[in-house]
Parts: C-alpha cells; structure tokens; sequence
C-alpha cells in the first residue's frame, strides 16, 4: 500500500446546506455527480455526498454519531489567516469548538465543526513549513 | 479558504497496536513526536495520535463512536492491487466490511475498517485516472 489518500468523503446529511457551507468557506467542485460534490484538493480529494448513501456502501452500520475521533486540518501561513477562516466558518454556522490561541506545539489555531459535526482544526504552525502548493513539509529528523 | 488538508489525524486508542498496524500495509513515519505518527502522503499528511488526546484538543467531546460518516480512499491501479491490499489488512486485523467487487460507479473496490473503526475504500476506478504521484485527476467536465 503506497502511502497515499486518494479522497476523503465527508458523509452530510443535506446535501445541498452541506454544499452551500463549503462554497461559503470558499470550495468549488471541480465536478459533481449525482449529488456528489468533488473538490481538487492538494492531492486528496474532498468529497461530500449523503451519509444515508456511504454508510450502506461502505457497508458500515450508521448509528448517526457525530464524532468517531478523525480531524482534518488545514494549516494556514499567519495567526491572521487562522482567524480569517475560523470567523468565516462562524459565520456560515459551524460550531468553533476552539477559539483561536496558542497550541502546544508552538503553533497558533483554532477548531471548528461543519454542520454534520466533521472536526476541522485551522492551524498555524512554524515548524511544518508550506511548500508553494500549500502542502505541509515534515521536517527532518 | 485554500482547497487543501493538509493533515489528517486518526484518533487511535492504542498508539504502539495502531502504528504496527500501518507499519504492516507498508506505511512508515516521517517523524515521530510524543507519540504522535506523522506519514508523508501524497500533499496530505496522515497522523496516529491518542483519541483521548485528540477530543480534548479539539473540544469535542468524546463517546467513543466508532463511525461518524467519514470514508478515506486509497485509489489504485488494477483489480489486482485492490485484493493485494484488502488481504494485507485482513491479515493484519482489519474488519473488511465489503469485499472486493465492482462498483455503481463502474470501478472494482472493496473497503475496510482499521483496529479503531476508521473507514478506507480500496478502490479501482477507471474513470478517475491517477497521476504520477498517485494522485487522483477528476475527468473535465
């Protein structure tokens, strides 16, 4: 198994509200399909489409929780883009579950939830450098 | 907000069980901090870390849900590399909760459930090509 993600689906439980608050947050599908929203990320892809529909395919029990311990991150380049994002997502509805402020690591961020719980931490962090395309470089050992 | 993740990190409830785990499907850490696994993907970073970490610092509360409506994928290149990594997890522990098969989508796939419950497609998919990279490029509209 390489070490690759391909997609990353986000299962919604309204299609079009769940749309509508990534196009807020500034995300346009490069292609949808059948009430399913793909977004060219860096590399992954994002993918929204109607739980009712991924559990059943996944072939995985759905007990509707809201939290099963996974977070996305998006790391940023300043404290300012941090707040620019996390007022943008509270504007458009989501819970921020941490307000911005210093993290443990050294970093400066916050967290929020989408309107179907997905965790989103927004982070900026000094020693995972960005490369142009906007992905983390690891530092070296 | 730019279309990026640029970490994904998967809460887990036993660090040591979980690494070896993804050490036995061939993924290997770029850098260890704490008990903390980072994985260079592809863009994307894949992260182990302590569910009872990661609920407090992202203030979620935690019930200990095992789904909560979110897949990842891992796009491959034949129907062959698809059952090659369903029976490596198999052999490792894994839950596979649909066994290789074509899919509506007119691909080949199966999925699986790592030792914490979190979700992958193994997928063959014909129409979504995969770059050099192993990234996935959406067909044009």
């Amino acid at each position: 198994m390489e070490q690759r993600i391909t997609l990353l689906t986000l299962g919604v439980s309204d299609y079009a509200r769940a749309k509508a608050f990534y196009a807020a947050l500034g995300w346009s599908p490069g292609l949808e399909v059948d009430e399913t929203a793909f977004f060219q990320g860096n590399g992954i892809i994002l993918t929204l489409w109607g739980r009712e529909k991924l559990g059943p395919d996944m072939g995985i029990p759905d007990d509707g929780a809201r939290w099963s311990g996974i977070a996305l991150a998006h790391n940023v380049r300043s404290h300012e883009e941090v707040h620019e994002v996390i007022e943008l997502a509270r504007r458009n509805g989501a819970d921020i579950t941490r307000e911005p402020a210093d993290t443990f690591y050294g970093g400066y961020a916050g967290a929020f939830r989408d309107l179907d719980g997905h965790a989103w931490e927004i982070a900026y962090n000094p020693g995972f450098g960005l490369d142009e395309d906007g992905n983390v470089v690891l530092p070296s050992r």
